[in-house]
């Protein structure tokens, strides 16, 4: 029996989990789970991982990572008491050679001994920030996914992993830009600070509303487009790659997690009950 | 010639460095590059990187992880325009599975193609925050080191690394405990908010007056002994861990990176110039 959005919207974490899980939720997970850290995933052979930690650790802000399993153990220990990664993303992409290959609800079929998984912050969590501060975001209003471009910021490249910035936009009243800026930048784990805010030609972005990805959002009079590091620069940095097996989440689908929004670090430890 | 600490005290960053690099100056580094963040080291062989990390990720309060080189590369190029590892460092020590075997000047003739160097923020940061706000560091005012102890707090463990970790115990006037707390927490990079304010046994520190490491500090009435996690935590994993060789700076003797203390991101950009 699948399970809707609606019945979803209010159940606590273990019961969300739970239909994701069992696969009676395969859709996306804004605003599900609410409080706690959702995150991002890339999943690589051991050969990766080293290259792509540095990759993550050198460029921050579009990467910013909050666990990383242990070779071969499906258990992301750090994030939660029983998260299982092979069954707990309501979607996943599957790339091989660098290019999507597939989707899945599961990938019990595709973990090995040799996969290493990484969660990475997303931007969730700085938009509920954003909104309990009274700032709208358009896109959570209207129901679409946020407009994302190809930058012209290059990343710091690590081994394989290189290539440009992916920015997510969002049009803010001129007057709340700098409340906006120091609100963001108090999540270093969900993309920080803006990384432009004016002119969208300053950082390659020729036509505002024809993003790369997701949909079209206005900018409306007495609104600045803002712009923030996008956690599908990773995504990008895994096709230019190429490994031969790479799995992430479906966009929107993310990871939800036991750690609350507001912790000091993304960290389980093992001594807490 | 020799440098002494006074000259350099007011000294800009690039004669520091250079004073390091050509084994001028091989003293501790606190006070110096003044605004700037220095960093704790670590090198290991290319097989214990990917552990190492992981450690540091799921330990980010002791070993809050700023920088990592590429494998064989000695240019720490994300933390500074002209870094390079095995001279910019005033003194190091030498670990030949896990024991200490020698210390030296610059490593020019250790360093091999299969060795990552790992930077890890230091208490500098912070200390310097705090007594920017008016809160007396005795440690520093005395001109002693830190008293330091082994806790009872488990450290999440990777692969070979684990151990208890290391606390740094500083006397804060009772009033000010909150305010130091918010302090330090915004360094999430200097080892941020403390572990433990209060009752030294609950942490498992019986004797406060006899630091496992560093000097003993007096905790006067009307104080209270806060801990915050430390930096030897990484050189007792990674001693447990025991590789064949690891490279680490003699504590207190820092490497001065041209990263601003209050930068978002640890991370120098490649197109910044």
């Amino acid at each position: 029996m699948t399970t809707d959005y609606a019945r979803l919207r209010h159940a606590d974490l273990p019961t969300v989990r739970q239909a994701i899980r069992e696969n009676r939720y395969t859709a996306h997970t804004a605003g599900l789970g609410a409080g706690y850290l959702q995150a991002n995933l890339a999943i690589l052979p051991s050969a990766y991982a080293l290259d792509f930690m540095r990759f993550c650790q050198r460029n921050p802000k579009p990467c910013p990572l909050v666990g990383v399993s242990d070779t071969g153990n499906p258990q992301m220990f750090t994030l939660g008491r029983d998260i299982d990664i092979r069954t707990d993303v309501p979607a996943y992409n599957i790339y091989r050679n660098g290019t999507l290959n597939g989707t899945a609800t599961d990938i019990k079929d595709l973990w090995t001994d040799d996969m290493v998984a990484f969660a990475l912050g997303c931007s969730f969590t700085f938009e509920d920030a954003l909104m309990r501060a009274g700032i709208p975001v358009w896109h959570i209003e209207n129901d679409t996914t946020v407009p994302m471009f190809r930058s012209s910021i290059d990343t710091v490249p690590a081994g394989p992993f290189s290539g440009k910035m992916v920015v997510s936009m969002r049009a803010i009243p001129e007057a709340r830009v700098g409340e906006v800026r120091d609100i963001s930048r108090r999540f270093p784990l969900a993309h920080g600070a803006p990384v432009h805010a004016g002119d969208p030609a300053k950082i390659g972005v020729t036509d505002p509303a024809t993003p790369d990805w997701g949909d079209p959002a206005p900018i409306p009079a007495g609104h600045v487009p803002v712009f923030w590091a996008c956690g599908v620069t990773p995504q990008v940095a895994l096709e230019a790659a190429s490994p031969p097996i790479c799995i992430t989440h479906k966009p929107g689908h993310m990871l939800p997690t036991d750690i609350p929004e507001d912790a000091e670090t993304p960290v389980l430890h093992p001594n807490e009950t």
